[in-house]
């Protein structure tokens, strides 16, 4: 078994959370000097690590082991939400770094590497991968505004002397892998080291809004109100009852948001509005939900005789992991004497992108208290050392006929 | 009886109306140009009418009348809500104006004017009437603060050249009458024409806030999340069944905003707060409303294992009229051939407090569509035309011995 350098691993992740450095994460917003500035420094990275690197017009950055055969792909994203985490999305392409360079330094030439460019959705959601995947259209970046209100595809286009954009090689790559932490508290409740993940949830989310009346709220009898605020109240009091009886042991609801308009002490709302998402592995279950919700809603709607409208504004069906390749890691992880735990992941990754055309697996490291998407997002050094030495296990027995 | 000149007052009214004009209604904030300006042109009004008239630094218009022995006051404000109604406010003070200028017409030298500043609460609810009533203190006006953050005590302090501020004098006020529109659908849905206000509702105002942490909404089990918005939505959706159990026939409440942080589709809810107040004229079916929403906040607070804080923002205890007023004006109405409906009002005025040092009554004539606070609030010409008498008629019944 080839043995990844964790001091030098974790030398890199250090290195690069300087870009956009805010206390203790990062903040590397998409094209953002950070973000650019953090890419090219990668992109030196992998160079002299011997691969073949570039940056295209779309950010990715991309490095290609010179005179492969078949070869791995591995890689997440370096681009963060604002005040992000040190780890998230850093954490999978450094782990490709080192493990192609790893391979490389024992002659083996059969792991391409890459950072995918806005896997945070600050401007759309899986840019990179999706472009990577040839899954992109012009007319999506041409609807997608950047900052200052200018289309995705302009910024795409002022960036393409940069050259032709990176894609997957079907003939070359014969397997995508990506290590991510959990952003989660389960591995560390049950204090076990390493995620075998099984599927990415699919997940439905909703805007849920309710048309009334503003009126005075000291003068208007309760008799004759046409309350959007109480309505809607109504029906988010019900989402978690109703959903806890239909739903799976695994699935997760939220109402994120909750919003009234005009939104003050002495007026009836006239408007109210809020977020309603759900998520899990089962489509079906997805499914049911959808009509659940949408029960609750025309019966509040009936029974106050207000308008309530429930529009799906995301719909990401789950996907699976290929199941050969997470046996691999599950068999890497129990050969470096831990337990494999398979899991579902909660929440969306680059994975989900590359599985569509081609076998896609993860794994997930510990994230210490749960907490991710904020600047206290952590993994224990032990923990990021040893996730990398078992995807490297895994590439191994992934490669090996 | 003095008959009041109806053509007279709706030409004075609309003739106010275009100061601060926003297509069918107006905005005039407290110490704008276009309130200085209507109050101005009320000054003139006033002065050409015959009565002694000034406006004092507080922005109160005062019209007296000369050579008066025992005089009834009748106003109400000219200041607005930002694109409020014509006639909220200013329909009390021009019935002021019209009943005094008839009156001195016909030799009776009896009625003062007044237009009290800043009723609506822009920077201080009630900071004319409260001032003209000896009930402001200087810290109170230095803590408040006006536009661009200045102390509104320094607002007042560059106007003290306009003289000494205008009072109530209780050797020469008998009475405070103040007309208003109703502000709701009451009278419009009875077919009544006249109300008779026998008290003003007191108002609890809430604030309840609930601390949780933020989470990400795809990773984190239901069971560990500490869930700030849903458990404010407990609370939230238990307030309109206990309310409505405990509650009188006419009390009312609110629930005009709620708002949850940092309020984003896939994140927990780290913090969620919401306004509750209610209305009532009995202080004590108030005060058992408190402990109703006590009981509710703690309850989810235990069950949640969250914060949740209740707290007292605003409390404005109910004040009843003066009886023998309220009966002069229901006397006025019969005899010119009406129904007099005696009704509280949902809504705060000037009359509460001068209520504190002087026998006050209020008359309300209908909303059209029950709608206040918006430029499409209006009355039927007739409707104000005849409140203008009827209050004209209470006059000469209160001051005949």
């Amino acid at each position: 078994m080839v043995r990844i350098d964790g001091a030098r691993l974790l030398t890199d992740l250090h290195d690069l959370a300087r870009f956009g450095q805010v206390s203790t994460g990062v903040t590397r917003l998409p094209f953002s000097s950070d973000d650019l500035s953090a890419r090219e420094w990668l992109r030196a990275r992998m160079a002299a690590a011997g691969l073949a690197a570039s940056i295209d017009p779309y950010g990715n950055v991309y490095g290609a082991v010179p005179g492969a055969g078949p070869a791995v792909l591995i890689g997440s994203h370096t681009d963060t939400v604002p005040q992000g985490g040190w780890l998230d999305g850093a954490l999978g392409v450094m782990y490709g770094l080192e493990i192609a360079r790893a391979r490389l330094e024992q002659g083996q030439r059969d792991v391409d590497v890459v950072s995918f460019m806005d896997e945070e959705g600050t401007y759309l959601s899986f840019l990179g991968s999706r472009t990577f995947c040839g899954d992109m259209t012009d007319q999506e970046l041409e609807r997608t505004k950047g900052p200052g209100g200018r289309a995705l595809a302009e910024v795409i286009r002022e960036r393409k002397s940069l050259g032709a954009p990176a894609r997957l090689d079907r003939d070359r790559h014969v397997a995508y892998l990506e290590a991510h932490i959990e952003q989660g508290p389960r591995l560390e409740a049950a204090q076990q080291r390493i995620g075998v993940v099984s599927a990415i949830v699919g997940i439905h989310r909703y805007r849920v809004s309710v048309e009334g009346q503003a009126n005075h709220a000291g003068t208007t009898p309760m008799s004759m109100r046409r309350d959007a605020g109480a309505t809607l109240i109504g029906v988010a009091a019900e989402v978690p009852q109703r959903f806890a009886a239909e739903a799976g042991a695994e699935t997760v609801w939220n109402i994120g948001s909750m919003s009234f308009s005009p939104g003050v002490t002495n007026v009836v709302p006239a408007a109210a509005t809020m977020s309603v998402e759900f998520r899990d592995t089962d489509v079906k279950l997805l499914d049911k939900l959808d009509g659940v919700l949408q029960d609750i809603a025309a019966a509040h709607s009936r029974a106050r005789r207000l308008p309530v409208e429930t529009s799906l504004v995301m719909q990401a069906e789950p996907v699976k992991m290929d199941e050969r390749l997470a046996q691999a890691i599950a068999t890497a992880v129990q050969g470096r004497g831990e337990e494999a735990r398979f899991m579902a992941s909660g929440a969306g990754h680059d994975a989900q992108i590359l599985a569509q055309c081609l076998p896609a697996a993860m794994l997930f490291v510990p994230s210490i208290g749960g907490r991710s998407h904020t600047v206290t997002e952590n993994t224990r050094d032990e923990d990021i050392v040893l996730g990398c030495q078992v995807l490297a296990d895994a590439v191994e027995r992934i490669l090996t006929p």
